[in-house]
């Protein structure tokens, strides 16, 4: 049952067993991948939080385009193909925090994948105009879906 | 000495010590965050490689456009921030490998750094042509340019 949730959420995200996009990965390097991923996200956001949010550091266009533009290319990325049930309690960088549910809630998945993608791809195109305060309300956005994903299917410290 | 040779490197990488990206960050995490950027790309090169050169899985475009976005986004997002004398011999996710001479060799980290993120944007725009010839041959070119700062700047594990 969890292979088949497995092709179905690779589907959505665009991804097909069939056609992976590389030869198959260790669990441990896919855990690895994406904890690397979401953690260079997370660079950038700080980058853009202090920038455009908080103000604690003068805000710099260019620096922040290059923030959003990081995000978005990772979140576009296919990071779907790091997502299966072998996955699991294992440890990359350190353990994942993944939760089972993940792979029994298909549409809930699909719900929030699509929202972050969308949501930082969006933040890449505002980010692009120079434009302080917009960037400050779609970084909430962008927040938003990263914390919709976390509070469904990431466990607690 | 040190603290001259890094004001340089990171003037050299387009961010001043006046203008940091964001505030202060701890030296476990500047290493944090930089072996995530790398090792995320690593992932991407693994999946161009496997598509373009190696042909062990079907070439498709979008995949691989999709990988060199991230890695030219990576690339072009300020990891010169990530660098400083106080991250030699940190623990990140994993020990860093950073030789100390980075910070005396600042022509010859500004030269591989240069080229590694031209090469990097290079790879994006043909990666979008959709040419797996051209992919090819620009993949073998940032592979020479991630070798060089290697060959130079990071210990044998």
């Amino acid at each position: 049952m969890h292979k088949n949730a497995v092709r179905a959420s690779l589907a959505v995200l665009g991804l097909s067993v069939a056609f992976a996009a590389q030869a198959q990965l260790s669990p441990e390097d896919m855990v690895k991948f994406r904890q690397s991923g979401y953690t260079f996200m997370s660079w950038n956001m700080g980058k853009i939080k202090a920038q455009a949010v908080d103000g604690s550091v003068p805000y710099n266009k260019d620096q922040v385009a290059a923030a959003a533009n990081a995000i978005a290319a990772i979140a576009n990325s296919g990071m779907g193909a790091l997502y299966g049930p072998s996955t699991l309690d294992v440890t990359g960088w350190k353990e994942t925090r993944l939760k089972p549910n993940f792979f029994d809630e298909q549409d809930k998945v699909k719900e929030v994948a699509t929202n972050f993608v969308k949501q930082a791809t969006k933040l890449q195109e505002v980010a692009a105009t120079g434009d302080q305060k917009a960037v400050a309300a779609q970084f909430g956005e962008l927040g938003k879906a990263c914390k919709a994903c976390h509070d469904s299917f990431r466990a607690e410290e």
